[in-house]
């Protein structure tokens, strides 16, 4: 019995923030509801999917609160939630949750992972925050990530869902080795991840081309270290005068590319990923009970910084 | 001032086993004379450059300490050391190492590197042994590194050599994130990697292209991941009828390949690399300190194998 499981990567393009709740869901519900035509079972939308990437804009910390979720579901995205179940699809959903936690206001960049049944089954929020708090005069735009949210603080965990192992990450986190990683040692088959990323790195000069091919290596390294599929989807487009990059893409367990999108707007990607796929690599040159050597990895763990 | 090196790949093509010794040599130090000729500071050799690759045959544990070298330099390798001095260029060089260590024969599978005074500065004895180490029948080669050489003790290190800071590693580490993270984590700037892998995989049947492509796409992204020049050097060609792959590369901090060889057999590639180039990245997206979160890396190091 194979495990194969068709997901569609929802890419959206531009939100402006100007744009209504109530414009930008029934984006998602369109987006859901072709996904169903087309036999998915699961549909991964980016990060921030309910609004304009804000953190490109300086503000007071509690600026932004306007573009922060305060429940999820809520008034505004009930109805995705309940077209989702009608249809019997997942989804995952990348939003600013805002919550009353510890006895105070705390800001996440989240993302939910809904079963086909209507249930939030797990939660991530986001851990490798890029960017910067405070105003920085040289930079042709802002990305103050570091200034709107706190530090995620679910870990990268794994749920048994969608009849395999699925984990979830954002934008930023697929740059970095250790997302992957975690979720390999707990079995992840599938990682979700959403992305808001400029095409322009104003300090950097690197090129578009540059920058998509580093979108792109990294989740296929990360898809065929660990053994597992990655779908990342981007919001893409120009947003308020900012362009957005593109390149959703699916990735197979070989690190192969088997969809990609071709636009920068709202476009649905398919794939039918076989989850035994995952195997043969786990249990051979990714077996890592056979070959990997902790006791040589200590400094992973033990320092943050260079040392 | 720039910290330019200009680097030679000295890719090998194959080494049979009726060579002799001599006439190994003789090819390492045409090699390094092409690369003196073409300005070169420092040059790669490859993984086990001085035999052919015997784990792919199967004997009693001390059945093949005809290939190994008991002594660096020794009289069979001793030209190639003078010949560098000579010529004022370094080296790194793989081999199979037989050493009498706390009161045992012990044997590795190990790299030195050269200044270009003739000096060992670093020796790296390889920690990923892939394959096994009994005799597997459904295989159509054997892979029996893990019967032939114990996990190397050295760990991995960086030095303070060719005026920036060197790291090494061999063949099947370079498909492990946690390789070029503990070397990024002591400010690597630049990786050398030799390596003898073979076009197929029987078990798997993945195609050579594939399999080029996971060759290329993990040194890509341990360079990108951790702002360093890696050189990745093979021995290459149909060697005592088992072919390996080539595409010895040289690829910048980007993860941008800069030089990679078109044959299998005996060829130098040459980049000049800025040192100076890892800097934006270690300084800006890779900024370890700002970004890493060791806190929700713990299982990378508290666990080998999935749990």
């Amino acid at each position: 019995m194979t495990r194969r499981i068709r997901i569609g990567g929802a890419q959206m393009g531009a939100i402006s923030r100007s744009d209504s709740k109530k414009e930008i869901v029934d984006r998602l519900i369109a987006l859901l509801r072709q996904a169903s035509e087309k036999g998915c079972e699961l549909v991964v939308f980016p990060e921030l999917a309910l609004s304009t990437f804000f953190p490109r804009w300086y503000a007071e910390r509690d600026g932004m609160d306007g573009y922060f979720e305060d429940g999820m579901p809520n008034a505004a995205t009930l109805p995705l939630f309940e077209e989702a179940r009608r249809l019997g699809i997942g989804f995952s959903l990348g939003y600013a949750e805002l919550v009353q936690e510890d006895g105070r206001v705390r800001r996440f960049n989240t993302t939910v992972l809904v079963e086909r049944n209507g249930e939030i089954v797990g939660k991530y929020r986001k851990i490798h925050l890029p960017g910067h708090a405070e105003y920085e005069p040289e930079r042709s735009h802002q990305h103050l990530e570091k200034r709107y949210f706190e530090v995620g603080n679910t870990g990268f965990q794994v749920w048994d869902a969608f009849g395999g192992r699925v984990g979830m990450a954002i934008c930023n986190d697929r740059r970095w080795v250790e997302t992957y990683r975690v979720m390999g040692l707990q079995d992840v088959e599938l990682i979700l991840i959403g992305y808001n990323t400029p095409v322009a790195d104003s300090l950097s000069g690197e090129s578009e081309t540059l920058r998509m091919f580093h979108n792109h290596l990294t989740m296929q390294a990360g898809a065929y270290q660990n053994s597992t599929w990655v779908v990342g989807v981007a919001k893409a487009g120009v947003e308020d005068g900012h362009r957005l990059m593109g390149g959703s893409v699916i990735v197979a367990p070989t690190g192969e590319i088997v969809a990609q999108a071709m636009t920068e707007g709202d476009e649905l990607i398919v794939a039918d990923c076989d989850l035994d796929r995952c195997r043969y690599y786990k249990s051979h040159i990714f077996n890592f009970a056979a070959h990997r050597r902790p006791e040589f990895y200590q400094r992973i763990t033990s320092q943050t910084g260079v040392e």
